[in-house]
């Protein structure tokens, strides 16, 4: 595969640590940052902060900023984001439901 | 999402970068190690092996070495790897489908 090419670079966004969790986190509906944070649980500030101007820029990541004070910024999925919903949800049902295989090759292997 | 919950663990292996592009590649069939690596062209062999070791630790992948002179040793999905297959795919045919609309949002946002 060319690492060049389109789809691969597609591809290299949506395998990235964090952005699975994320379309997951926001299929739910709209989230603050802080909101977002205590959902996926085990982030720092910054990587999910990298990760959200990530998706942003690939558009599919809709983020508002309202003139409040303190001001409220919201993020959301985009029609684009909305579409990733389906195949990572895919994956995570395989991690569901291949978990107990998954963690006793990892016992066997002794780490 | 508790972080130490089995499911997210596994879920973390899934979305590590790497992991996607080898469960393709070895989708097809038995590869030795420089061949997986041509196939995914943008790998370097340190965090190629590092992808692997993790792969087969948890089962996913199978490493067999061969007693020949140089050593043979040839990577091919499990049962439980070959199951992750369709899954993956489903966000590789996102990825090939969405590719065009993610590089105009990226050019639009000038990066």
């Amino acid at each position: 595969m060319d690492p060049n090419c389109p789809s691969r670079l597609v591809l290299d966004r949506v395998a990235e640590k964090w952005t699975g969790l994320v379309i997951i986190a926001l299929a739910e509906g709209t989230l603050r940052f802080g909101e977002l944070r205590e959902r996926i649980g085990s982030v720092s500030p910054k990587v999910l902060s990298q990760t959200l101007k990530g998706l942003e820029r690939d558009g599919m990541v809709r983020r508002r900023v309202y003139a409040e004070v303190p001001s409220r910024v919201e993020y959301s999925l985009t029609e684009l984001g909305s579409s990733l919903r389906e195949p990572i949800r895919a994956v995570q049902l395989w991690a569901e439901q291949h978990a107990t295989s998954v963690m006793a090759a990892r016992e066997r292997t002794g780490d």
